[in-house]
């Protein structure tokens, strides 16, 4: 057996070298990764909540996640709901309410469950959307699981656009019951996590049908499976949709209805009532129950948000720990003599192409969770305060953020694999995993084509009706009496928009561009521009009359995907900038601490919603926690400025238009891009050690926080199924026919 | 059971709708499959053979590929090791020459196997770097695999830079043999393909001892495992590394040795020799040798660049017939009436988004077959007429055209998934596959980081020695006899970087940039704007002081990357052009077809590499072909604009630097994009049914030349391994628990 040869056992213990680097790059960093994380989990309080759950997990084998690079989709279906189960049955034996459990899962358990469905959209949906008897009833037994509740939406022939869908639900007064059928093939349900063969209901959406008239969609909880031996319901056809590229935890299923009948109290009514008779009826006060509904969706997208930041942290803790482990070029042995002390190869992190590819990254990593963090508080603020007169703004922004998000960590992470080289494509590095599981985000719950024009069309919008919307400063208060609807200072640009374009940026030196000010500035004029230019072709094609506004969105939707990306990040900085600027304040008025200077000192650009966004955290870390220091927020700051101007120098085309930028400044911004990956560079081990992922978390060879990244790389090969046996059946089988194939069977052992 | 279920039989007939819409699409273009076909795979005879390859592969039931999406690791290398053993054995009974047999293993057969190494790094090793005794012996062994060889290079702590690999081979005199011994776990030999459990030998790569001095790095044939039984010879260890991203059918391997002896003729010794006392001699005329070997590897690049090609044409056959056969959005029912037959929605193709997403990656995927089959007919040429002046070019070349199309090709596959939405997640689609085995290419044989900066160092030594270099027109033969060696006219911008960075574009019409001298002149304009740059930056550095040219170019790395990227661009569309105008000038003057007026038309910039490249082409194809008429050259001259285009306006911040295109020229030429893309898009079917690629080969759902997507989809979710049983173990082991923990055990079937 390999395992057992000495050889590989002798010298499993020899890479301490990696260990000595990563000590290196610990000691000579001026971050104090408790601090850091402090920052980035908002708070001591919150940290301390995130630091349980993971223990929860890491503390019971049955969470581990060793095996899960060998096993195959039907064991991975089996392990994650293992996985589940115990969670559950062990939260409900010491007593873990249900929300606190929801953190476990969700945050700490680092699998894709089959009941995740079940958790972030059935029993959201069994809260707002049902009356309170349907809540009382149905609430109870989702959230402690005595039923699984998948979330039916989409269909085989139809995603994103809701209003084609084809499952139709005829109320037939006779039975008080609705007829739910899928007319075609196309029409069944088809990708629900947990549907395939997990879940016991479903809330299925479909198509009411009463009295001839169709009356949209609406939701049933619709039973699916026999509650004593989970064997399908008469009329139910259901099956789990196959492999995915990720996900394979989870039974993504399809789902066709033949004439099954739902009792009339199955339809979710906390929006409109049917009557025994067949009367329907829009309830009272429903639409506070949507903009509920609308709200959770907000959440979720923030939740993307953020989730999309830590997935980025978690790609580059294995990518940067492994560039400093790692060394190649430039110290080749002296030719003519051999050494067992040859000069050192280099370091592949101190590669300027290196940090370039990864800096830039870690920077997105702290600017979408700040984001992230802020648009939840928001939504906090939201639910307190059932303010709605931010919430098309919000929605819009989600839309727009979703789509950025899933692109840029896609592509980041898929950059961090191959920033590892070769062994970054192996399972054992972790990163295949953390792709193929992400990538999904690009493609569920609306792609960037379908997102990114909402946010875009909002922009527009605001921009063509300029009478009816807030001018110059956006403080949302003061305008939101004349608005339809009220306004962050983020909007400030459109109604400035043509004249934005006109501007040239001042900056002379490298060092100009280190303003936040000039900084938003660039960002503003590069929004101007696209908005600008956008404005001028829907304008041409509505005079040439070729259909209305939607037809111009569809012709131009290139560009208006570049206006909405354009904007996030707008927004991303504008976050990014005042969460830096509170903790610049904190650090430098140590003795105002409790005072109202958050989120001064940022040119005066904080807007409403950013003060809101930071009340929460404050209240939580006043004692007893590890805080940002000035090293930390100096850090922080050049974080900042490298997401700001690596944006640029990534979309320079755009900061261009218009000639906002001369050929000569977009040089500068260049070199100062090089100049700041360098400075982050130095830190930048420590930056992602204040994500505190451990080695269990991570599953990676390379990713190791003691750096042993070869004698780990090895232990995991040695796991290889293939090195079960050492003469595989392959050879048994196969080779062995070939080889000693004819005239040619070996008499001899060696050639 | 689910596939019995009545229910799923009845409506799998029933999408009928995709197959009308692609029928329309073929109906409604202007291009003839069969004849662009010819023109793709380079004339008639080369498109028989591959034809005839296919036909070989797809009519055994043994190399069908259905199974692939649900086998574990250890299965498909079971797999692909049967179907290589049963191929050859096939091969062999038939009487099929080994050229031809690597044909079908390597075009035809649609598996990465572990006998790829043995037959295109092995093999040639054997072939070029082995005296004729040598060559007599092992050759004849290899290729009727009667031993099956790895290449092992690649260490666990090296990989580009084979400098510092540590495995030694030291030389003992007394026995004529050399001690093969690991100094340490990091010395392992780790990822060659095949050499876990395939292979019987392995080329190995070691540094030569001799007397105690380091003689650098030779090649040595070292038996792996006991011909009789396949075990593991003494002191050899070797395993596989473990699961991958990808290249799930290939035992990539580890190997370590432990003072294995080696008899002194198992180093190859074409290129030196020592005799039997330990006396080392490079060997007379090695040099032609060490060419040889080179030239090898150009051919294997050359390889990449058209299978990127062919890879892309995959991606996007499955992306371009799914995005005609899908309808989303723009068409809902009228609100309050129901409708079977409800206005139908659009073809997602037609959105001009998705044709932003698609139509550039199908003009590059042209770009790169033209570019690879010429790069193959330039290493054929040069191994007929052993002309090795325009070798350090098309080295260099190669490097950067590697790096680039690995780049291209991986981001497009992953573009062509995501543009099919939700259903490009499954494994069904056929696209994950491609993508994972397409992006090792990516990180393998030198990452872009090692790759680029070769290409640019090139192109910046040439700029810097402006007196040593050809001036002006770079006709080769005309400054060969100057230079120490050749150079294309594809360089000739070099001398006149200084000069460009300082024209302006004088395009005042979008028309304007349909000139392919106008084209050609931005491309160079603009590589020669980043030459101009990085010239200044390295001589400031030298200047400075502060260490050489190397330390330069480090510290430039990313200018540098920039550099070879633009550099390879330009040849890309050099070769496109004149393909297209090699087409053109052969339709318009069909009477003059056998006369010498091959790539007139093209503005005279055909330089003599093309002509060289176009010879062979030429001589297959004159007899009983369907060939390329106008309609078709219309829609390739249009695929060259849109390469052109499309790549200026991904880059467009360096066709701005030093303003040689205006704002209003970039907007202009964006514009220009959108017209082409929806120009290509009314043949995008036609041009992707010309690759050729059948059902079997594409595996793919979404790709069905017949359009029946849904059908397919739902067949291949019926064999899902999750679909074996109605009632999952998941369920009796573990659901079950959940659900009837408790109070809670149901009596009843229904809530």
């Amino acid at each position: 057996m390999v395992n057992e040869n000495p050889l590989i056992l002798k010298r499993g213990l020899e890479d301490e070298e990696g260990a000595m680097l990563l000590q290196k790059e610990r000691a000579t960093s001026s971050v104090r990764p408790e601090a850091m994380a402090t920052f980035i989990f908002g708070g001591q309080e919150a940290l301390s909540r995130r630091l349980r759950a993971l223990a929860f997990i890491e503390s019971d084998p049955v969470f581990d996640t060793k095996d899960r690079n060998y096993l195959d989709q039907k064991s991975r279906y089996m392990r994650s709901s293992e996985k589940v189960v115990h969670l559950v049955l062990k939260c409900r034996r010491l007593g873990i309410p249900f929300t606190q459990m929801l953190d476990i899962l969700n945050v700490a358990l680092d699998e894709i469950t089959p009941t995740d469905v079940h958790t972030k959209m059935a029993i959201p949906s069994l809260m707002h959307q049902t009356t309170p008897e349907q809540r009382a009833k149905w609430l109870p037994l989702a959230e402690n699981f005595r039923i699984i509740c998948a979330y039916a939406q989409t269909e085989l022939g139809h995603g994103s656009n809701v209003r084609a869908l084809e499952t139709i639900a005829t109320y037939e007064p006779s039975s008080q019951s609705f007829i739910l059928h899928s007319p075609r093939l196309e029409s069944a349900k088809w990708w629900p996590g947990g549907l395939g063969k997990s879940a016991t209901h479903a809330i299925v959406l479909a198509r009411l049908l009463l009295g001839g008239k169709d009356r949209g969609l609406h939701s049933f909880i619709v039973q699916l499976r026999d509650l004593r031996d989970h064997t399908p319901l008469p009329g139910v056809t259901l099956g789990d949709i196959g492999p995915k590229l990720g996900f394979m935890s989870v039974d993504n299923g399809f789902c066709l209805f033949d004439h099954v009948r739902v009792p009339r109290e199955h339809m979710l009514m906390g929006l409109a009532e049917i009557s025994p008779d067949g009367h329907y009826r829009k309830r009272k006060g429903a639409n506070g129950g949507e903009k509920i509904l609308y709200g959770a969706m907000l959440d979720v997208r923030a939740g993307l948000v953020e989730r999309g930041g830590a997935t980025l942290a978690r790609a580059l803790t294995v990518a940067i720990r492994y560039s400093a482990v790692r060394r190649q070029g430039y110290a080749p042995s002296p030719p003519g003599k051999l050494s067992q002390s040859a000069p050192l190869e280099l370091q592949v992190l101190d590669y300027p192409t290196q940090q370039h590819a990864l800096m830039p990254l870690l920077a997105w990593s702290f600017a979408l969770q700040i984001t992230g963090q802020f648009m939840r508080r928001r939504y906090k603020a939201y639910l307190r305060e059932l303010d709605l007169s931010l919430l098309p703004e919000v929605h819009a922004l989600s839309s727009g953020l979703k789509a950025l998000t899933g692109e840029v960590v896609s592509q980041g992470v898929d950059v961090c694999r191959r920033m590892c080289g070769g062994h970054g494509y192996l399972l054992a590095s972790g990163l295949p995993e953390v792709f193929s599981n992400y990538t999904a985000v690009q493609t569920f719950e609306g792609t960037a084509q379908v997102l990114e024009p909402q946010l875009a069309r909002f922009i527009l919008r605001l921009s063509m009706a300029p009478t009816e919307r807030p001018k110059g400063s956006g403080r949302g208060a003061a305008t939101a009496a004349k608005a339809p609807f009220a306004l962050s200072s983020d909007f400030d640009y459109v109604p400035l928009a043509a004249g934005k374009t006109f501007v040239r940026c001042r900056a002379a030196t490298p060092v100009a561009f280190l303003d936040p000010a000039f900084q938003i500035e660039a960002y503003e004029a590069r929004v101007s521009a696209l908005l600008l230019l956008a404005r001028e072709e829907v304008e041409a094609d509505l005079r040439g009359g070729e259909g209305g506004l939607a037809a111009s969105m569809m012709k131009n939707g290139v560009l208006f995907g570049r206006l909405s990306r354009a904007h996030c990040q707008l927004v991303l900085l504008r976050r990014f900038h005042e969460a830096v600027a509170r903790e610049e304040g904190r650090v430098t008025m140590t003795t105002a601490r409790n005072g109202g200077l958050d989120g001064e000192g940022n040119g005066g650009r904080i807007d409403r919603g950013a003060a809101d966004g930071s009340e929460e955290g404050e209240s939580e870390d006043r004692e007893g926690s590890v805080t940002v220091g000035p090293a930390e927020v100096r850090v922080l700051r050049n974080l900042c400025h490298l997401f700001a101007l690596s944006g640029m120098e990534r979309d320079m085309a755009e900061f261009r238009a218009r000639d906002y930028l001369s050929s000569g400044q977009a040089e500068m911004v260049s070199r100062e891009v090089l100049r700041l990956n360098r400075t982050v560079r130095a830190e930048a081990v420590s930056l992602v050690d204040a994500w505190l992922l451990s080695d269990k978390l991570l599953g990676s060879a390379l990713g190791r926080a003691d750096g042993r990244v070869y004698g780990a790389l090895f232990e995991e090969a040695l796991r290889s199924p293939l090195n079960d046996k050492e003469v595989s059946k392959a050879y048994t089988l196969h080779w062995r026919r070939l080889l000693m194939a004819g005239d040619c069977a070996w008499g001899n052992a060696r050639l």
